[in-house]
């Protein structure tokens, strides 16, 4: 063809992720790989009665072209609920992003230089490293254990951009960093002048106690917060929030009017809408309430099927069990003969920027049913057991 | 701050067009400067209906995260429109994009090294230039006439990533290519093997007659075509779309899935069920309408008004005026003047790559009516006439 790539294209590649769920969207097969929230927990009404109610009170704003900054009234929502939550946030430090995606492709593009070094956590999040792929980072892992990222092994991040981490309920090993962990974390890489670039996706949906507060509440000149919409009510509005240091500011704000201008000025008014007078306090409960029954309908299944010398973590939240094959099972082997009996789920080996664990596999217990889990676990034990 | 700052976003700048829009939002500004859609344009009703019925009808696939390609039935729309109108399509090839901004931004990701050339227009879109900058192109202006860039300077652009065009009521300049000077481009760039992004967000906003077939289609595989639904429907929903060549369809579709996921399902769905049914048929022409009314009173108001020596064109359709002053004239320098009187405009010099005409403005017909159009060209050349 007469087009010739950018070098940085050369670092996009598909999304293993989105390639299995392709092929595990066909009817019939129990899909444990994907991370979509159940639609049970949408909050399809209000959002009827606030798409009306914007249409009719204010259809000329919320169908113009609005600041790239966002609505202010859902900033100042962002900003009271991250102040109450321990991050300290004016209004004027809040961007309304097209998903929490584009956060992370906004902070890769404004602090990402070719052969630059990004610290993440081993595993991490898939689309975290896809959004900086193309900025041509050189990845660094932090090694971690069950509470987060291992604080006298975070002198292997000195002289990275950022330190990517993920503490609450970690897609995908489901981990959530303690309080202790936290500020230890949020001290030494403040000590390395290592700023941190904090996601949390699924803060909310704990089971049962409220997760530490954010980090970024130590130190939050050296941090950047990534929230989202997508998990409290729903991911097809493509609603996230970035909450950045003043000097940052208005360079993620430049790069967000060059990337789509603003994110749609209807969905953000109909977001506020309905979260304005409180409704995620009665919403956000059912979503957590609804979770646990079917994080505990996996963990029995789990105990009830998988083989010996497997082990998973019990998450405290979120929507993923990350499980641990016998040493030499590889999941990525594994998982055709899995879509064969019926059941998907994601390879870990996926998650990690380097030295891929492949004996590892993340499966989500959020959009299958309790007696779909039980019997996805068991079809995989199965799979399992023929294989080994 | 502990952030350092990638070597890209020094490229960044904040949008001229934005700080004047800031400014000139004021109460009692009459805002000849930006480029919205009149709202009384907006399908408010149909909106509302769509919304309910997709919330009714389809709530639980309109609220999840979905593909990244976009909803299949509007690419299949686009794919049906732009075959139709002289460039066929195959729905695999059509990306839905957070507004065509995002379609800019994708293609500069996937196609523009740093120090990699990529040629323009002069003057062009500041958007694309913006969306451009921070993947570090050197731009290169293509002189232009009345009739779009000269055949015979496109040598300039040889060696280029690609060269962007506006054939259709360009921003700023209004003008649109002719049916030979399109041949004649689209055969010189497939010569010198030089790409061509070809941008239409105007091209259904026509008076007369409608404009000739897009450029993309007398060589397709040379050609990337940007659209967008913010002028025939409404900017607040942020939806556009790329046409692409089967080879660089993947990696923008990589670089979508990076940049955002995928655009808000709800909206595509929601733009989809209004426009299924031939609703553009009806809706366009009254856009158009209201459209040539403000366009001929603009016309006359800067016959009955402009000082000697100013020069315009009168757009065959699209949003926008572009005027030369007399020579020595720095409309820069207007600008403070003519806001003091109560009128904004955009100084033309923000549109252009490099060699700026100072004595240049864009004065947009669209957003203000024509009571108002004709005072602030009365207005604008109050101050033009002092400041002479």
């Amino acid at each position: 063809m007469s087009f010739q790539l950018a070098r940085r294209a050369e670092r996009m590649n598909p999304s293993i992720i989105r390639e299995i769920l392709k092929v595990t969207e066909r009817p019939g097969i129990i899909s444990l790989a994907g991370g979509l929230p159940s639609p049970d927990g949408f909050p399809v009404e209000a959002m009827r009665a606030a798409s009306e109610r914007v249409l009719r009170e204010a259809p000329r704003e919320a169908l113009q072209y609005a600041a790239s900054e966002g609505f202010a009234p859902l900033r100042e929502w962002v900003a009271r609920r991250m102040t109450a939550q321990g991050l300290p946030t004016d209004a004027a430090q809040v961007l309304i992003t097209t998903g929490s995606q584009q956060g992370l492709d906004l902070v890769g593009k404004v602090l990402i230089d070719p052969g630059s070094r990004v610290a993440v956590e081993a595993p991490t999040y898939l689309g975290a490293l896809q959004a900086f792929a193309p900025y041509e980072p050189e990845i660094v892992s932090v090694p971690c254990d069950d509470d987060g990222p291992i604080p006298s092994e975070l002198h292997r991040a000195k002289g990275a951009r950022f330190l990517y981490l993920l503490p609450n309920f970690q897609n995908p090993s489901g981990r959530c960093m303690g309080a202790g962990r936290r500020l230890a974390i949020a001290d030494a890489a403040r000590e390395l002048g290592l700023p941190i670039v904090e996601d949390n996706p699924y803060g909310d949906l704990w089971f049962d106690a409220e997760p530490p507060p954010p980090l970024s509440g130590r130190h939050p000149d050296n941090a950047v917060y990534l929230g989202s919409f997508s998990k409290v009510l729903a991911p097809g509005l493509r609603l996230g929030y970035v909450v950045a240091p003043a000097p940052l500011g208005p360079k993620l704000l430049q790069a967000k009017q060059a990337a789509d201008l603003h994110s749609p000025g209807f969905n953000q008014r109909v977001v506020h809408e309905v979260i304005k007078d409180g409704f995620l306090a009665q919403h956000v409960p059912t979503v957590r309430a609804r979770y646990r029954t079917q994080r505990d309908a996996m963990r029995a299944a789990l105990e009830r099927h998988l083989p010996a010398g497997c082990r998973w973590n019990v998450p405290a939240g979120g929507m993923f069990f990350w499980v641990e094959l016998p040493a030499g099972v590889d999941a990525l082997a594994l998982l055709p003969k899995a879509v064969a009996r019926g059941v998907a789920f994601v390879p870990g080996a996926a998650f990690y920027a380097a030295d891929p664990k492949p004996n590892t596999m993340r499966l989500s217990f959020v959009t299958v049913a309790p007696a779909q889990i039980e019997q996805g676990v068991a079809l995989l034990s199965q799979a399992l057991k023929e294989g080994v």
